[in-house]
């Protein structure tokens, strides 16, 4: 099968920007693509009656221990943002804007985006909760200001990131992230790469 | 180093029967010894406002679904129990008396019990929360009934396996289960033996 791996991601996850820096090789090695979805894990969160991890006592600590050590398991860098959790619709939104409106194919930059967006708040400590922040992150990638900036702000962009936010958590169960689906199979968790290699090695089951 | 790993379980928790399954091979690959330590989930769940994974909206549907998929990932026989979660208290009171009273060494029957245990629970889905249950699983393993049931109920074991509960949740900051010390580096989840591998290859950072 060759339909792209669906990563759902939220730009204030550590393990979902581990995720982001490896899930693109990753479906590569077994000929696959990448759909990035962006979504709003406090949607999912509420979903569940769950906060961000940070918040909970003694799983605060260790979670926050454990991202830097998963980092660097994988040759990622990683600092904990001094602001934490963020709100990201903002870079949300300009995901999905560049993902209609920008050229069509590897000329898109949705993706490079979002990974500059990812670097800019774990590995610069870069608060991207403002437009600014991320329009900011854009033009380092030589991306319109203007044009990003009337999107981000586009009501149909807003209505699309609540939409996806609500078909994944409500119709596909996404209760945290990364998310991802292979061929409809759920995987939650950075720390779930190695099985959805295997699973894409074996073809399934 | 040489020091045992400390692994803490509890009976009532899927991905803690997988990692009891796979510790002891784990750890002698590196040289190591591990020293199975039963705990209280619920009193670690109470500690960070959490409860049990299968009582939450779509992470328990997920997380069955995955408790199955991890299991045969590793080659490791599982079946939901029909009764979850429930209570076990008599097991682990069991495992902390066998550690006491049999054989030193090799010979020391708690962690066949704990084994034997686990696969009566998540294997041949038999209730084990009574005494009677664990006290037959004992009886398999040829161990002295009537010594395990005065042990079971022995005030000293109840107050050993809540001090080392409480010593867990709230000095050493277990959470979850099951849960791992490697040279006081703490490791949460079966889906951490991978990187608890990593760690005992490089012998630490």
């Amino acid at each position: 099968m060759t339909a792209p791996l669906e990563f759902y991601f939220d730009f204030s996850s550590p393990y979902a920007y581990i995720g982001a820096m490896r899930i693109d090789e990753l479906a590569a090695r077994h000929g696959r693509s990448v759909d990035w979805r962006p979504m709003l894990l406090g949607v999912a969160l509420k979903a569940t009656g769950s906060q961000p991890l940070t918040g909970y006592p003694l799983k605060g600590q260790y979670s926050t221990r454990d991202f830097a050590r998963s980092a660097r398991e994988y040759g990622i860098p990683f600092k904990m943002p001094t602001r934490f959790p963020i709100p990201t619709q903002a870079a949300a939104r300009a995901v999905l804007w560049l993902k209609q409106h920008d050229q069509a194919g590897a000329a898109n930059r949705a993706v490079p985006f979002a990974k500059a967006a990812y670097t800019a708040l774990f590995v610069n400590d870069t608060d991207i909760s403002s437009p600014d922040a991320v329009l900011d992150v854009a033009e380092g990638l030589g991306i319109d200001r203007a044009a990003l900036a009337a999107g981000i702000e586009d009501p149909a962009i807003k209505d699309a990131l609540r939409a996806q936010t609500d078909e994944a958590v409500h119709q596909r169960g996404v209760f945290g992230a990364p998310f991802v689906f292979v061929d409809g199979e759920p995987f939650w968790g950075a720390d779930r790469f190695e099985m959805i290699e295997r699973w894409l090695k074996r073809g399934g089951w």
